[in-house]
């Protein structure tokens, strides 16, 4: 998916979010909103929101000297959903279709995502997403890939969230081997390894890395992980940063989110803060 | 009040936001927003916010062609609050305190702004605005100001608004003379002349102009106004924007807003989203 020009006032945003994160020196804040102005002037919004994502926290982590300025934010929002987990494990157990709710749950935990400009409430989001329809609802060809699937790629979005991505993991463990994906280095608040352990996804899948970017840009993956994603009989991917990057690319993939940004809502064609499990089939 | 960081990358957003209105070439909302990154860029944040949305704006208008980018939408506002007037005098018809629920729907009222990034949803803001506290309330001082002046200066923000302001000045006219100002020429969403008459004001208060910015920056007022300014006995202050421009200024000013803003909402120490009525004299 292409950049539109909302992406600009709202990368730039972020990057001072970012800054804040890491000091209150209003000198600082003030480098890096203008160092990411300047790049930004002259960007190709041909490129993904990602790409650029990348180029914009490259600028904040080189002016703050900190290469992982949500770092206290994942640690807790990985204990707020590890204190949440046997509640979300009590929904599932209680509902009519375990399956459908456990994917309602991956779906909610796409809230805590703080590249996103949004107030972060996951106990109402939990609420809403078990309560209201998907704008996009493809869970009957969900359930029938996961019946004729033996390999699953599953790209995780946030830290924190990967407790949600676990609940839904041990409901579809059964159907077919499974690889996790998570960042290579920090990146935001999105999931890297030290993440995926501490909410026990390595008793439950393969861990893999992605690379140093928001979202899943392939040509910034390794071979041997671009060979999984060719190679893998359906692809889960959470989120807006991975609906970004592989939107366009070929494969039997599963887009679960929450449209948080209006950029990928009206690309969807769904209403900000609406639920979507979308496939999207490309041939290869 | 002096602009933040922050400020940055709203104002950007708040150009692409009117070119949009003007226009669907995206050429021009490129230029657009490229001319306002680079205004930004040096722009110093000893100026307040009101004072870099002029050039913001400006820029806008001159790339656009179009000095009046709200125009439909303000006709639009006029016309739903207008309709809705007859409900809002019942609201205060049925209320026990007349007055204090006048002032609460004047407040409410603000939400129509199209300045502020914000969804505008009337019927919600009105009734959250009258079933909750204020976050600041001087309403008994403002009572007690009400009774002891001749002679009150009324600064007017949105188009539509003006409707609900009409139904505080129907309940305050009987105190003193009232001076209502508009602006001088269209900016955003702000209520100009011809706004105020077609809401019925011109029978209630004499109706004069400011500026052709946001808020009220008086360098920018001619000097019948800035006497108007200084010579009244009470200003009411509608607005986030006349609270940049005049926070600072002498008077005994109340302001009627909702906080809608993150800079302005940490101003007042209050949280986004709520409603104050606060009174800032300062000596002359």
């Amino acid at each position: 998916m292409k950049s539109k020009l909302e992406c600009i006032p709202c990368l730039l945003k972020q990057s001072l979010n970012a800054a804040e994160m890491v000091t209150d020196d209003q000198v600082v804040h003030e480098k890096v909103l203008k160092l990411v102005m300047k790049e930004l002037l002259d960007v190709p919004l041909g490129r993904s929101p990602p790409t650029i994502a990348h180029t914009v926290y490259s600028i904040v982590h080189d002016v703050t000297g900190c290469d992982d300025p949500y770092k206290d934010l994942k640690v807790k929002y990985n204990g707020i959903a590890m204190g949440m987990y046997p509640c979300l494990k009590g929904i599932v157990d209680d509902s009519e279709d375990r399956l459908f709710t456990a994917v309602k749950l991956a779906i909610a935990g796409n809230i805590i995502d703080f590249g996103a400009n949004i107030q972060v409430n996951i106990k109402k989001t939990i609420k809403d997403t078990l309560s209201r329809d998907f704008a996009i609802n493809d869970y009957p060809s969900f359930v029938k890939s996961l019946e004729e699937s033996e390999s699953i790629l599953y790209l995780a979005d946030n830290a924190g969230e990967v407790v949600f991505d676990r609940v839904l993991l041990e409901e579809i463990q059964e159907y077919a081997d499974i690889v996790y994906a998570v960042k290579k280095e920090p990146i935001i608040n999105d999931a890297t390894m030290e993440d995926a352990i501490f909410c026990g996804i390595d008793s439950l899948a393969e861990i893999v890395t992605t690379a140093d970017t928001p979202g899943t840009i392939l040509e910034r993956c390794d071979q041997e992980f671009v060979d999984t994603f060719r190679s893998s009989d359906m692809i889960i991917s959470k989120g807006q940063g991975n609906y970004e990057s592989i939107s366009e690319e070929p494969g039997n993939i599963f887009f679960m989110l929450l449209a948080k940004c209006p950029v990928i809502a009206a690309d969807l064609g769904v209403e900000i803060g609406c639920a979507v499990l979308k496939r999207a089939v490309q041939v290869r």
